[in-house]
């Protein structure tokens, strides 16, 4: 029996995500597609690209509509969730897409949401050790954000493998997809079209204590990140280049190894042959992670990149293969690894 | 019992959107993949989007290496594909992706290709009259251009009704993928990016007679084609406008009426409602076409757009849209009607 | 001694552009700027790649505001500009980049823009026939639309000469600036990027009949004008692929006489040598107009390509280069031909 | 009397710029072109942009060619320009937009460049301290590296006003123009557009010592550089994101005052107000380059960010600004701080 799911918000990029993988997905049908602003309106006119929805008209994101299905997808602005998901019941599984339950300090929270913290959800990594365990029948589950997705693909096997110093430096392109739907005049064509440009520079990305959380949680201790996050002319992508400085007695061999080690058994996370580097073009609408990794003996630092789709992996591609452990499911029903390119 | 498929010229952006498309194909198992001058390297290093054939070994394009399949995709350069279809034998289904055997007149092959015809194949647009009927059972398909197979699906419909005047002018945009992954200047992304130039102005272009070849069949009578191409600032995408003069007494609602009659059953292509106009962005990566028409009472013209993928409709898969009617298999198998965006 | 120009509307892409090229002009001393949304802010934060201004402030819109100088340069919204410029006094130059005073026929302006028609200045084409008369010693100057001004280029030779039928049918590509700043989510960057679509099909784009009025008054009779404008990935320049049919006894070398003879002594417009073809990348910045032309013989038609920068000859350099006629400067000044690639 | 001047490499891009920028330079008259493969052919048709100098034809790269000019301009591939330069005579000012004399040590030539050190002009990047001392009548110079350039103004006061550690890491985004002109299949517009991709990861890239020596020089001793270039969606700009832990004592008010100390007469780098960042699209065709600085109190690291022009402050307009100063003109003669945007 197909499992019955809802999407809540489904006129923005991670509503219409979760929908198109939804639609390759053997085990789910399709139910109430909600959004209030455009409430009413086909979502053939605003998702021009589902085309087997485009006669699906919006409903308003109330629990009465929501109710009745099996996965609950919430793609709403942060702050948001709680409201909704505390009508949904105990037995309905929640897959919040959104911020609200990603962090496990109030304090964190707090300071860089400046709002009353909602609590916390089994977090919805499989690939983070334990990660898969926390999510086996849960029905409450924190999708990461897509630049943590991206940073603790990297950096996790080293500090997991106590390889490098508790400082990380990041560095991160994103495409502008990961800025949302809402028409604001920096993210116009005009301005991002042959741009690069940084933004929440010096700590100040809602997304670094997330990164702190995951890195810290695999190191054992506290991680320090300088992350710097950058807007890059493409629609889809995360090129998140991450270092650290070796400890002392480890080589280019055991740094490799540890990601060998790390990554043999995964599905969805490809540490690349050696000289090949990742590129967001490569995972373009997949749910693939493509990783390298380099030793700079000249500086002693471990150079770690990954590309992720922000909107796939990064978003909607790993609340499905969050949900589909949660439910039981083959992990990678209905994801794929093969990317759209050229 | 599989489809065993082998794919000549894989490392090209034809080959590796058709095995893109083949990895999703639940009938197909992908056998040889072959490429001259990248024989002996990993798909990997070549097509690092196409991750789980990434260690597959090209071969050399021989026919003891494609002998033995149920189906051979020729994804090689124009002239070539006649001396591989020869030693196939006639039960293997060969899908030539090339020009080779498209058009039915050898003296337009001769004056726009510059060498001997090698002959005419059933030709793989289905959604032509008489379309499926000809590819049923077929061992040979010649898998129409990419602007054919958008202008055709454009104005056939019109010229079938016998709504137009036998002059058609075509203006259409194309996506970079187009013009193939041989390393040329004009080609490089310093010059086409924030760049839109025409090419093959003036009826230079060969996909020209094909168009002819198409629309004349429809209208029963030839007809002229004046045909623009030009290189868009994008990967993927063809996007042509079209128009013709009206004959007298045809209205918007004939004209609106001939189209949704024409493609009330086609599975993969969308007349979309009033107001909605065609975009390459939501064709991406997948097979469908979002067809419009407009009727401009000031000039008496008919103005019909098409979008389409060049990649996926405009020639992968389109190829295997063919292929699915050849072998029986129902024609949408393995296809999709979903594109991705943003 | 300096002229003084106020520029109205410093924030957007059409006030940016006319300060980008006016710091360039030898003889103009920058004045005051306004902008009323963003008035009380730096342009150095609104407009950061003018650096030279990034500490001026922007003022309110009012004639107090632009009273005292020799030029002032409405970049303003449609149906704004009649009620500053009434305020300016006689003696101004009053240099107007909007819709307002560009059409002849009330009637037009009516059904196009659907508010009274405020009247007729003298047209900032200083290329057509009779072009530079109307323009030396005028206090009023309507600058023209982006795609007119490529479009009549384009064609005004031909319909001059008497070459081609009086109808013209026309495509044409432009960048996202085009579309004004205001953010709109169907001009975000996620939206454009690796997307054509078109828009205002079926002669309803406002641009429609001012190229009627230039090119009837070339021809000396109605020319009836299909035009299709889509929107191209790139921020900048209009690709126009302008046809229509040719008058008997037309032929490759009438046609390209006639643009020789029109062009040879224009100082911004550049018919290409034969085999070479316009592309936007090419004017990039600059006040240049690249133009070819094609006969197709087996259609019987011209096709004419133009390429300019929709903001310098597409609006502020055509209105620069507008204002140095009416100011008795050499018409050059300040302008360049020059563009900026790859 | 004008400086003559001859440019050596005319076709490509390094060589496109210095003539773009030599036709706005009101003391330089432009002498010969050369190209060697593309000897013989129109100017026009190789840098369509370049509308002046269209009818040039280029000829062969020899001594007897380039002689009788006043500045040589060297756009030659790297390893070519030392038997040129030879050939000048000493009274000649030669201008080298290759890496071959940037480098002052030779065991850093040879394990980067792999072939022997052919020696050091001085150093055209005036701003560093000392610079412009260093080129003051000066009849070699070499003309800094893209990437160093952006790095070397981000970074410099910070070293040379001892705020920080002696380890930077760099991570830098440049448009594809920065990879030259040559057709390769990687950097084709299918490839490169909507992809962000990592290369010469590890301390691989040829611009690392270069980069080690100019913040060595101004730190006193040697820097350790993690320099990881990526190449973006874009024709033109580098983004440089550069950080390094500050040593005890120094705040965000220190290291701000020591920017702003260090940039305050400079006429091409500017300090962005705080809270306004860079962007390369700012920058673009400009000499100009803008420089922000973060203090990261949680990690203890300075974040300054710059964004030039790669191929103008980065290469030919770092040329003509040096060489201004080497024929005592104005350094600013010729050049601007005005971008193209959006």
């Amino acid at each position: 029996m197909a499992v019955r799911a809802a999407v809540a918000g489904a006129s923005g990029y991670a509503g219409g995500e979760v929908l198109r993988l939804l639609l390759a997905h053997p085990e789910v049908e399709i139910g109430a597609l909600t959004g209030n602003s455009n409430a009413g309106q086909r979502l053939g006119a605003l998702q021009p690209h589902l085309f087997p929805l485009a006669d699906r008209v919006l409903q308003e994101t109330t629990a009465d509509v929501l109710a009745g299905h099996d996965v609950v997808f919430l793609a709403l602005p942060h702050g948001q969730s709680a409201a909704v998901a505390e009508q949904l019941g105990p037995d309905v599984l929640v897959v919040d897409m959104g911020a609200d339950f990603r962090l496990k300090d109030a304090a964190d929270w707090e300071a860089f949401y400046g709002s009353p913290h909602a609590g916390t959800w089994p977090y919805g990594l499989p690939e983070l050790p334990g990660g898969r365990a926390a999510l086996e029948g849960s029905k409450r589950i924190a999708v990461p954000g897509c630049y943590p997705t991206a940073v603790s693909l990297a950096l996790v096997p080293a500090y997991a493998a106590g390889l490098v110093e508790h400082e990380a430096v990041i560095v991160a392109a994103s495409g502008t997809s990961g800025a949302g739907k809402a028409a604001k005049p920096h993210l116009l064509g005009s301005e991002v079209m042959g741009n690069m440009s940084p933004y929440g520079v010096g700590g100040g990305h809602r997304h670094t204590p997330e990164m702190i959380q995951n890195l810290s949680a695999a190191a054992g201790e506290r991680v320090a990140v300088s992350f710097t996050p950058t807007l890059a002319p493409m629609p889809r992508g995360i090129l998140a280049t991450c270092s650290a400085r070796t400890v002392p007695g480890v080589s280019a061999e055991t740094v490799r190894a540890a990601y060998e080690k790390a990554y043999a058994d995964e599905p969805f996370v490809h540490l690349l042959p050696e000289g090949q580097w990742p590129q967001t073009a490569a995972v373009y609408g997949s749910n693939a992670v493509q990783i390298q990794v380099a030793h700079d003996e000249a500086t002693g630092r471990v150079i770690v990149i990954s590309a992720i789709d922000n909107l796939t992996k990064g978003t909607a591609g790993g609340a499905i293969q969050s949900m589909n452990i949660a439910l039981g499911l083959d992990e990678t029903t209905g994801l794929s690894t093969i990317g759209v390119a050229p």
